[in-house]
Formats: C-alpha cells, sequence, structure tokens
C-alpha cells in the first residue's frame, strides 16, 4: 500500500442501538486520519429496521433512512455504498453498532442463518478477492464471518456470538480492551470495542491499533 | 481540582447541521477518558429547532427531541441539563456543530441579539461563579460570550462571527488548526475545530490539548 492509504468505511446509520455505533465510527476515521491516511464513507440507501429511542430502549414510531442517518456521522460526505469500486480503496473498515447487525444484515435476529445486503456482500467479497484488508471493529466480524466463512477474527468474549461466528466456518479468538487480532492470511483485522465493557478510550485504542495493522498489511 | 476530574459535558442533538457536531462531541470524551478524567453528559429536555437531511441540506417534516438525539453520543447515559448541579462537577465543556447555535441558543438567526435556553444559561453562569473551567468547542464560545460576556476566547478566524462575539463585550483571538484560547482569570478554554476548514485530526488534537488545558487549571 502507498503512502496516503484510501479507506472506505461503511456505515449502518447513526447511533448504537440502531446503526453505527458514533464512538467507534468517529475513532476509526480520527485513527485514518491521524495515522496520514484518508476515508471516503458509504452507507447502503435503505430504511433501518427500526428507530431505537436511546435513553429507554424503546421502539419509536418513525422512519429513518440508513444513508442520511450515517451522513451526520459523515459530515454530509458520504456515498451510496452502490457506487463502492474496490478499484478505488486500498482497505474497508466497518465500525459496529446494532445497525450493523439489523440494517447491514440480520444477524441480530437471525444468528448465523442471517441475510446479507448484497451491496454489503459484493464490497466485502471484492475486496477479499482482490486481497485488499478488512478492519471490523465490535460485532461487524459477525457479517465478516457469514460473507467469508473461514477466516480468523475477534468479537471480544461473548460466548453465545464467538459459538455463532464458529458455526460459520471462522476461528474466533478471545480478545481484551483494545487487542487485535490478525487474520494474515486474509488480511482482516478485528477488534472488539463496546463488544466488551469498554470505556471510550479503550475503543480509540482498539481502532487505533487495527487502523495501524491494515496500513502494515 | 483532584486526579480524577469530573466533566459535565453538555449536547445539542447529533449531527453538525441540527444538534451537535459528533466528532467533536466524540473527541472531547475521548480526550477526557484518555487523560484519566470522567464525564456526565446532558442535555435539554426540547424539541431541536428543525430536523436536517445531512446529505441535502434541507429541512424535513419531522420533530426530533433534543435530550433525545443526544443520547445517541451518550449510548443511553444521559441526564436532562435540569439535573445538573455544580457542585458535583470540576468542570463543564461545551462541543459544537449548529445545534448549540439554533438549539441552546439562537445564535444562528439571531446573532448577538440572540436568547439562551434557560437551564444552559443556569449552568454557565454557576460554574463561572465557582470559578471553575468552562471549555467550549468550535461555534460554542459565541453562547459563553453571550452568557459572561468580558471574556477573552477564540472561534477560529470567521470575521462575521468574530465580530458578534466582540459586540458582545468579549476578546476574540485568531486561532488556526488544533490551537486553544486560554482566559486564565475566568478559566475558559476554547479551540476552534470545524470552524476552521479541519479534519478530523485536527479536531482531535484541539480537543486534546482543551481537555488538558481545562486539567491543569
Amino acid at each position: 500500500m502507498n503512502s496516503k492509504k484510501k479507506f472506505a468505511v461503511v456505515l449502518a446509520g447513526s447511533g448504537v442501538y440502531d446503526g453505527s455505533e458514533i464512538h467507534e465510527s468517529t475513532l476509526a476515521m480520527y485513527a485514518i486520519s491521524k495515522n496520514g491516511g484518508e476515508y471516503q464513507i458509504f452507507a447502503p440507501d435503505i430504511d433501518q429496521y427500526h428507530v431505537i429511542n436511546h435513553i429507554t430502549g424503546e421502539e419509536m414510531s418513525e422512519k429513518r433512512n440508513v444513508l442520511v442517518e450515517s451522513a451526520r456521522i459523515a459530515r454530509g460526505n458520504i456515498k451510496n455504498l452502490k457506487e463502492f469500486k474496490f478499484e478505488e480503496y486500498d482497505a474497508i473498515l466497518f465500525p459496529g453498532g446494532f445497525g450493523v447487525a439489523k440494517n447491514l444484515c440480520t444477524f441480530a435476529f437471525d444468528g448465523p442463518n442471517c441475510s446479507v445486503n448484497t451491496d454489503v456482500k459484493t464490497a466485502i467479497k471484492a475486496m477479499h478477492l482482490a486481497k485488499k484488508p478488512i478492519g471490523a471493529l465490535c460485532i461487524s466480524p459477525a457479517l465478516i464471518a457469514k460473507v467469508l466463512g473461514n477466516v480468523k477474527l475477534s468479537i471480544g468474549q461473548d460466548e453465545e456470538t464467538a459459538k455463532a461466528i464458529s458455526s460459520l466456518g471462522a476461528t474466533h479468538i478471545n480478545t481484551k480492551h483494545g487487542e487485535i487480532v490478525i487474520d494474515k492470511e486474509n488480511k482482516i483485522v478485528t477488534t472488539p470495542c463496546y463488544m466488551l465493557d469498554s470505556s471510550i478510550a479503550d475503543v480509540g485504542e482498539g481502532a487505533e491499533n487495527l487502523v495501524k495493522a491494515i496500513m502494515d498489511l
């Protein structure tokens, strides 16, 4: 990879319970920028599965669009994931949040039997085939396992999720705060973030370790 | 101030155009946590002035609540600003974003003649009177100038905003990426963030410099 590495960052909305986790998304973008990289944000142009009141945890009787809400984290600079071209990027990165498991795929409801959004699946497969690095934070490794199967990754230490991931043919490695797992063969780097009981400083450390490892791959 | 400094962070929604700027909010919280501090997030329980589609910049025909949307950045751990007690905090911090100038006060519409939300005004005045540090990022220094008048601060280099701030009795100092202005007498620290054409790395640097300066005050 050359000096100014270009990341595609794929979002799933804006907010941990129905979209992308905001701290993980921001701190991943921060780590890319701070370490001399560039990023372009993408999201699918689809309705969110639902809208959650982040104080009560209850569903709200609203409809929101994943691309429009993700634009809040992107400050408006966002593209429809349909426009993603693997040739233009050195790496792709998926922050976590329930939106990954509700909007990008249905892992939150269907576990290993989940379905995956077509554009998301296409993007992951294209990068993998092109032997370009894939980064996944928090719950996003479950999505990668669903699409790629036999890879090595981590969602932290949650036994049930780790079991679901293993049933997809992937190898799960337990990790602690800020740690990463590198699958060198498949160029996949993962870190647990808020899948553990993390502080925002832990999340920043994990995001930075992940971005640096991707830049070194 | 003792070793584990406790910050109150006041949000104004979630998203640069109608709420709190997400990167500034996250990176301020990150800087607090990374430097050994703690934070509690607050927001007023009021309707947003409006809801902006962050792709098109156009108003959407929706209603959203400042406290409920701020909870997205807070991951649900948020309090109504009415419950803020100055005795319990070592410092108060205001990230930027248009929400500060639309929801917390009306500076975006009325400039120096703006009105300020009562709970916001009370919180700022109480901390100032108690000689506790106040941090303000991006456009938030305009809010501080409106409430406190004769203080020294910076919103970067925007001449019109600087002029409006000066007309409130405050002294405006031009700043560049990542720089801070410290008003030692009034214990106010400010930094421009996205009021300049900043990268997210610049914003992180400014937030960190501001938090460290507050911890040293």
